[in-house]
């Protein structure tokens, strides 16, 4: 039985995601399916290899992942398969899987080639989809494409270090669910550049001395709940994915609002480590 | 092993959509279900129809597909369950079925009659799942139905075409995530009448004179990529559904917008095709 | 095979979903995993009970259901698991079982015990999981926590009655996906207290002398539909969970709106109940 993802920006109203599980089980009647999101920004790249990068590991080994953002066919957008850290990957080659490639050297890679005249507007559906199940018989990918060495980058997802090493400044390449938003800076980098030195992360103008490992960490249980004032408490935090996020203790975009809306931080803007 | 897909306004917050899995597994312990769409604007019978019609045909043949969208039985709307195209469906007697009907004919159509004394406002879960359950063991439609021969029609999906043949005035039934603008006009219907004559799209006060079979068809990847400016570009396509669309080379309803809101184009709004 | 269910506050564009599903197959290969909800509205502890509620009972019994909002461990925010109604239950100490539990008592109730020193922002992932995963290969509950006999109260989702015994005070619980309005006052509640007297429904300046138990009920078939001005009417009914609700009839949020919105009903505000 075969493990087959899907990541895509298809949104989950549109007859795309089922017309995509039905052709999968149409092929492979006792294929396992699973959404990672189809609630992906359309065209927005970078979301897509945040995403992708800490919803694949939790896989088992041998998991098939389709990746549908920005997939037409072009001269410049060329559909790749790859096998890496132990899973599969079927996406097109626009950086999608740089933040995975950067970490984990793909074991091998080829450029799908089985693409023939037809014109096709749903890439994933009429080549995707394919690949996936030939994969999943047990395939090889050299059957499907050509081996390739090289796959295209995605620039903005790594943060800069200046010279002095005692700056690194990144930037916000994800807001989730919560409002939380998070940066390109992982807790490995951090720790490579910091040394263990004091530091201070800041995001506009809001500082912070201090970077958590749980969003409840800074709450005073000891204090007694009703002269609490916890919720809507900003705070740094290594995420659960490892990586520098700024977030408001029990935030809800709908409501009191996130650290996104109340901070004013979005996509893009700066967030900066100095060590000191 | 059953495989049922389910198409519905209950949207995913909800239990309603949990509820209606639970109550499938506990008659079908080794179901396969598949959501369609739950995201469907609420009694909304053309988008469901649209929907539908584009998502069945990639099942496997056999499949049972539950529509749960303005289902409430009453005198003026009953419940139906056919046997089309290799395919099962159970759904309102409200139209719903039409778009695929008008094409190819239901083998074999019944009146659901199990209903019972109780008032139930909450059909799919009530009745819907028994009746798919029953298909699931093998059972024969009559024995949860009386025949029929006739279902409702939906009259607005279907274009208006001139005496002198020369027009199509159609209408706009679906705007997809990426906010492209569908309308009700086929590929199959366009050719028909076109003849390989000129035509012109218009929808509001935009022209048309190109129908693309793919969204980057107009990029011309020989001008370097830095003085291109194709992202926003509105264009006249033949979508992956065979319908006429307009739509906006990569576009984000939540970013840059989409033809819906660029264009200003709605629902119901026209669209027409002049052949000379 | 294991069903295990899924009710959490974490959206479904994030990795969040995705990872908890791949760590689950990475465990058991053949557990049958369904999402009852991922759209909770975050750290909603009173929505989260009403979902699960109405959710669970259609499931198989010896299902497992895994219920993830507000679940950061604290001194104040224990996990727990429990069997209850044929079911397992694996959830923070914070309220979001007591609307089942003060119907129904938990046969066997465990603090989950298995936190080890490594420190967790994702305890659905790093707990949870491996609890669901412990109990669906046949472990007992005594294996993976202590025995317990108490867990924390939701004390709004109970209507206030006064002394007389002729007024039921309820308030506004959930709103869903049609806009629909629905209060903490069960059809149980309202016999219960009512025996047959005539009563008035309440909800701000709106009065309703009758509960349906269909939408469509007080539409009068009767008069031609060109006729009839039905759709917006509004209305009282105890839905398909037995819970007083106030409706609008084929109510749609995003276009003529839904009860909600058209008659100013907010969560929290308050219904009452008057027998005379």
């Amino acid at each position: 039985m075969s493990l087959i993802t899907l990541t895509t920006d298809f949104g989950t109203k549109d007859h795309f995601v089922g017309a995509v599980k039905g052709a999968i089980y149409s092929e492979l009647s006792d294929a396992r399916i699973v959404d990672i999101s189809h609630q992906i920004s359309p065209f927005n790249i970078t979301q897509t290899a945040y995403i992708l990068k800490n919803a694949y590991k939790n896989f088992p080994t041998g998991s098939i992942h389709i990746v549908g953002v920005d997939s037409e066919l072009s001269v410049e957008n060329k559909h790749i398969a790859l096998f890496l850290d132990e899973h599969y990957f079927i996406c097109p080659d626009n950086g999608i899987i740089s933040l995975i490639a950067s970490e984990i050297k793909p074991e091998k890679m080829v450029e799908i080639t089985i693409h023939n005249a037809v014109v096709s507007s749903f890439n994933v559906l009429d080549i995707f989809v394919k690949v996936a199940c030939h994969i999943a018989r047990g395939g090889t990918l050299e059957v499907i494409g050509k081996r390739i060495s090289d796959h295209k980058q995605l620039t903005e997802v790594y943060p800069f270090i200046n010279d002095e090493k005692n700056q690194i400044i990144g930037s916000v390449i994800y807001i989730d669910n919560y409002g939380n938003v998070i940066s390109n800076i992982t807790k490995k980098l951090f720790q490579q550049i910091g040394k263990g030195r004091s530091f201070e992360v800041e995001a506009r103008s809001y500082k912070f001395d201090k970077i958590f490992q749980k969003y409840n960490e800074g709450i005073d249980y000891e204090t007694p709940i009703e002269n609490r004032q916890d919720d809507g408490k900003k705070l740094a935090i290594f995420n659960s994915a490892n990586y520098l996020e700024i977030a408001i203790y029990k935030s809800n975009l709908k409501t009191v609002g996130g650290a996104s809306t109340l901070l004013g931080l979005k996509y893009r803007d700066s967030i900066t480590v100095r060590f000191f």
